[in-house]
């Protein structure tokens, strides 16, 4: 025994061990309860195939080292009043997750029908991977859970979330040694360098070691110690091993760990709450990193295979059964092993020694409010959006830049809710970047780490949190509004994707929540995306991908809101309205640089209002059904759009000309499919019947054919967007590579609607002229044409009388 | 100075040091004139306005730090004859690779009009980033490289699956410090935990602090100096460190740093290749940490600002030259302090001096043919697929596990290239899950960290590679592939989603390498997609996501190919195919558990080649138009599928029903959008113009109508597939939940063609009550009802006399 196991072998009384283990041996009954048995939950009468679910479902693995960190976590509750929450990074455990609420009685608060007794358990081994049950992971219905935990990579970044502007709060974080391997995770341990001990709480990272994945080793648990030991402190942390498999002496040690921990965590608080100099002193903060063998406690081994500390362990140790009778007889060793008579009281509610080792209220983790977020969640603080609008006379009076405007109003947000603390922006390295620059007038990046002299709008109390790792920024702000804040995350379009699984995993969390009704909403998740398609003339092709709409649309229409603002002003509205709301993810898509303004603040307010509209000052169908729609969603599209009706008033001014703008992509969707979707009689008025619809979109065109396969003038939508054809080139030329620019518009509303015509046959060949210019023009000069550079719209271009088309370009 | 200093400060002559020093200056000038100048290259005339580019694009920050790695890189390549490549994590440091490319020759071996004179020098500098020239990173079109590192996170993944069987081959790997802080980056530096020294070659990972993102500082270098060495340590490597500012020091340090580092890598694959037990020595690979100022060289400060050492150096430093003339002055002060007329001859060469520092032929980083892998590729020896078939006298008649039958023939793939070493399995975790496991019977799970008496199937020899993180097998694969081998990668569908956009970015590079001539083309990117939607009763709603098909459709058509085989046979005729195929993406997607097969070998081979078929032995149309279509792709609604025209056959047997079964879903896509795209005239005669069409399809059901939407049947298109309904229940639950069940589809077709008949309305009513007794039975014994489970397909029952349809379930 080395002299630190020799200090800790004495650190709990026997009787507290035998209370701890007491209350952990409960729990793991209950966890293999829930995996297999059907019927005779007290296991009061002989095991019977017939007591045995017919399907056995579930991870036994990972579940007894689970309840183990939850029996021992329960201790320090109790011992401090601590407050607490648990994150179960192997989310596959949820059997245990369930059995540790259900043995507080945070499950049964939540679910009456599930008691404390015989009747009860019942219930909850049946309903657990049952059909009309439960998951099988630490899902949204699994009180005290803000981790799903079925993709892995995610916990740490979410404890993070969750203790950031929660001085109080202690975030116990299991991190599986699988979940270990995945990039999000593994980036996710330099968040230490973002939380500061005055304000936010604290992280307590327990790295489980139980050395197998479904059927390999994992790799830390196979590296030297002093390689482990060293990886964490270099990570920053100070860890602290437990390690063993004897559980009496594993309590001991567990015990002191985590005594150890928690006075340290204080020290540290106490430190920086008094007198404190971050950059000089980051702390180093403590983490456990428990070694303990898979599917502890489980048959030691099947069939002559090595099981308990060993991935045959990871799902059901024993199967089939029904053919034989030998499992059977095992699985009810195993069972009996933990003393179920011992455990459960003659009608099956635990013992009262168990009942007293759990904390009570919303000190129990399956109950603390902080893991319901929405039970803390407090509207925020809005400014009138007057005095961030941009002003304009008419249509195309002024340009403005869009984030530059939004980053105006969200400093102000931002600095409303100063007191509240509830309110952070992330995003990876690009917030000035995004044009965001103005929210550093009111709060820095946030930055524990050392700074220079030259360092500008760094600070350890910033409210902008800035990492390169979109996954730890998605992670940050799902934890921080699961637990009942708000945020905003800004990040180039393409690389947005690089989250697609985290939205996934999200937006699935989110509408298995609507379900639970004592789920209290959340703060929708906010993304900007930006720095986009048609603006990457630094980048290029590797920076062109629209396409995180469409994993967007995949899911659940009700969660999912996509908002394409044309002008600074629409996306002030859009800004506003989705931090107003809960338990979407609302997608708004816009550019940075200086664009032409289209709306008034009044006429943004009412065109967001309603998703789409005709925008009547660009039209020229005088009251009659139009010969053409020119519809656009985003905002190069729509000044695209403009130059063509533009062209069009000047040199066709009879057609009748309507436009459309989309500001809310879900309105083009049939009404049965998503709340926003447009009536078939409001959409066949809008784009008629049987007009043909030129539709400038944003992104991948077939996402338009996707939202309106079903709409009566559908076979007329003619739709450009994004076909994947890009390279370092001007902002103009990018939209000649796609066919989104004005004068392929022209080209296309002319094939459209007259396709004969020898006045149109002359604008045919100015558009085809004005192309083959531009191409030759931007290879001599390295920029677009004066002509585009200088364009404006011109409100009574249609009015005026008609030019001459001319061959030649002008 | 520190003794470790002292002892490198004379490590090179003086005459080194400058030989160095000026090729260094020269790689940066030409940088820096590829961002600014238009004209006049070789500053002989005093720099105008008109000279300078009238948009300045392009990375400064990061360029010269690669240049001088490169330059020492050259050194230690001609001293020890050295086989080396270079990858460019900061890849958008483009113009410094392009400039080292173009100093060695291989830029002009290339693109011989860029040639080693100041005319050559002049278009070398107008085409980057300019409308019509490069891009602006080092994207496909940059000899040399493998990673374009537009998107941050892939360079070391990358650089290891360049090394693996290249045991001749040093990769040396630039890892930016803002790359550092991303997911991939943070989990791939564990790859050398899979790196045997025996058969492998060397990853030299080069750490680059230069200390900041776009407009911030990076976390790595602001850590203190034992804890950034304790990480590096414990990721398992033996850091190097080279610090400074000072050029002469830091070349001295650097080429000290460098000897010592091969050095260190020769005497680990010396000792390993001699004598060497693995798992007792894996070794600690050298890395290098080079400290150096971002912008370094550059101006000092710009309007009194700091910029050399400092975020402001990460574009541009200078700009606005036509509205500040100090800046012109700046940047020709810049530009003249390399001294030009000292770096180039007359005719605007590089001075003799520099050539010779450079090493020759294909010993140039830009001209190593494993950075251009397709020039070594090999095809793959092909076992013939009878020994594999699944053997089976009529559809219906046996059941398999698909993907353990694939797993059977990748089993001999991989024994008949066993001697090529050119071919690896990657996954995470999951190749034996996934029904894989005969390869396990000729060759191991590559692994290098510790083994225990209990392991199976772990080895330093393994060419399976599982890590639980899709980002490192992704980029393992990308660099074997790019490196000119084969490989294949299984995971699960749900998780897939994980690697979107490192898939985006391969599919661009593959697009963009198309049209690069001297490229030639790598093998193809395989992956099977298992474990998917309808089979996750384990898991539930978080693993289930069909959507990484719709990510894929976004990239350019013909670099994307999607794989649906209905059954054993198929999946084996496409695998052989896949792994026949170059310069794409080939996503298969079949499930693991037993399913009916349909389709013998020869028969399979058949379909296959055309894509999609009419199944006639499944039809009952006789020769006749059909009454309906019902079309499946995917296992599970193949089998739904047949399931119902067995109900129909049975109780509607004078409907003419007609199947149409499809495996490659491209062949759904007219023919000018993709290569495989069926013409209208097939589709017509296939799916008819007029009659319904109820189509079960494995995704989310818009996906098909994204693919038809111009065909003339379309609107009669009716779509079944993945609607977001599910959790952990029964398989056939799942298709209920979501309507893809045989009971619905046949529900589908009575509405479609007959929902007035009397017939028709007994038998709908045996479908209502059908469903409703599913839906009591799974909730009663937790499995699914008889008739689902030995459901069979009766392959006469339309011939026999049709049975009364009855309203009580049977």
């Amino acid at each position: 025994m080395s002299d630190d196991a020799a200090s800790t072998a004495k650190h709990l009384s026997r009787q507290e061990v035998e209370q701890i283990d007491v209350y952990w041996r409960a729990a793991n009954y209950l966890t293999v309860g829930q995996i297999y048995l059907l019927d005779n939950p007290l296991l009061r009468k002989p095991l019977k195939l017939e007591h045995v679910k017919p399907r056995l479902l579930g991870h036994w693995g990972t579940s007894p080292g689970l309840s183990f960190i939850y029996a021992h976590l329960n201790r320090i509750i109790r011992k401090q009043d601590a407050n607490m929450i648990y994150i179960c990074g192997p989310g596959h455990g949820g059997p245990a997750m369930v059995a540790n609420a259900y043995l507080e009685g945070s499950y049964t608060a939540r679910y009456p029908d599930v008691t404390r007794n015989e009747k009860g358990m019942g219930k909850l081994f049946r309903q657990f991977s049952f059909p009309g049950g439960i998951p099988s992971h630490a899902a949204p219905d699994v009180p005290g859970s803000i981790n799903e935990g079925g993709e892995l990579g995610y916990s740490l970044s979410h404890a993070f979330g969750a203790a950031f502007d929660n001085p109080d709060l202690v975030v116990a974080c299991v991190v599986g040694d699988g979940e270990a391997e995945t990039g999000a995770l593994a980036t996710a341990w330099h968040s230490n360098k973002f939380l500061n001990p005055q304000r936010d709480g604290a992280v307590l990272p327990i790295l489980h070691l139980n050395g197998y994945k479904i059927a390999n080793p994992t790799l830390l648990a196979r590296i030297p110690h002093e390689e482990l030991c060293s990886l964490f402190v270099g990570y920053g942390y100070d860890p602290i091993f437990v390690e063993g498999d004897d559980p009496a002496s594993m309590h001991q040690m567990m015990a002191a760990a985590l005594d150890e921990a928690m006075t340290r965590i204080q020290s540290i608080q106490t430190a920086s709450r008094e007198d404190y100099d971050a950059h000089a002193n980051r702390p180093r903060w403590p983490m456990i990193i428990l070694r303990s063998p898979k599917g502890w406690t489980g048959p030691k081994e099947v069939d002559g295979l090595k099981t308990e500390g060993f991935w045959r362990s990871h799902q059901v140790p024993l199967s089939g059964l029904a053919d034989n009778p030998k499992h059977l007889k095992l699985l009810e060793e195993w069972l009996l092993s933990y003393g179920p008579e011992e455990l459960f009281d003659a009608k099956g509610a635990p013992i009262a020694e168990i009942v007293e080792t759990t904390p009570q209220g919303s000190r129990r983790m399956g109950s603390n409010p902080h893991a319901n977020g929405g039970m803390l969640r407090k509207s925020l603080e809005m400014p009138d959006l007057e005095a961030y609008a941009v002003s304009l006379s008419e249509p195309g009076a002024v340009k403005a830049e869009g984030t530059k405007v939004m980053g105006a109003f969200l400093r102000d947000v931002m600095q409303a809710n100063v007191t509240s603390r509830n309110f952070r922006i992330v995003g990876p390295d690009e917030t000035a970047s995004n044009r965001l620059q103005n929210v550093f007038e009111v709060t820095d990046r946030t930055w524990m780490a050392s700074v220079l002299p030259e360092d500008t709008n760094l600070g350890p109390n910033g409210r902008v949190m800035e990492i390169l790792s979109e996954h730890t920024c998605q992670g940050w702000l799902e934890g921080y509004l699961l637990t009942g804040r708000h945020g905003f995350f800004s990040c180039y379009e393409a690389f947005i994707h690089i989250v697609d699984s985290m939205f996934n995993q999200h937006a699935k969390w989110l509408d298995a929540a609507r379900d639970i009704p004592w789920r209290q909403p959340i703060s929708s998740l906010n993304y900007l995306i930006t720095s986009h398609v048609w603006h990457q003339e630094h980048n290029g092709f590797s920076h062109q991908d629209p396409g995180f709409i469409d994993v967007a649309l995949n899911k659940k229409a009700d969660v999912v809101r996509v908002y394409l603002p044309p002008d600074a002003n629409t996306l002030l509205c859009i800004t506003d309205h989705v931090l107003r709301t809960w338990d979407r993810i609302n997608i708004v898509v816009a550019g940075k640089p200086p664009l032409w303004q289209w709306l008034s603040l009044e006429e943004a307010r009412v065109h967001c209002k309603a998703g789409l509209g005709i925008w009547h000052w660009a039209s020229t169908e005088g009251g009659l059904e139009p010969d053409v729609v020119l519809a656009c969603a985003g905002d190069v599209p729509t000044l695209e759009t403009l130059a063509a009706v533009g062209i069009l008033r000047e040199f066709m001014p009879e057609l009748r000309v309507r436009v459309v703008n989309v500001v809310d992509l879900m309105a083009l969707q049939p009404k049965e499919r998503h709340p926003h979707g447009l009536a078939d009689t409001e959409f066949d008025a809008m784009f008629t019947k049987d007009r043909p619809v030129i539709f400038s979109y944003h992104g991948y065109p077939w996402t338009i054919h996707r939202l309106t396969y079903r709409r009566t003038n559908h076979h007329n939508f003619h739709v450009r967007g994004y076909n994947e054809e890009g390279t370092t080139t001007t902002p103009f030329d990018m939209t000649v590579l796609n066919g989104l620019d004005r004068f392929s518009l022209v080209l296309s509303v002319i094939e459209q609607v007259a396709p004969t015509d020898p006045q149109a046959a002359q604008l045919k060949q100015l558009m085809q002229a004005k192309l083959l210019a531009h191409h030759d023009y931007i290879r001599q000069h390295g920029q677009d044409m004066p002509e585009i550079l200088n364009w404006q719209w011109k409100a009574n271009a249609g009015q005026a009388p008609p030019a001459s088309p001319s061959t030649s370009p002008h």
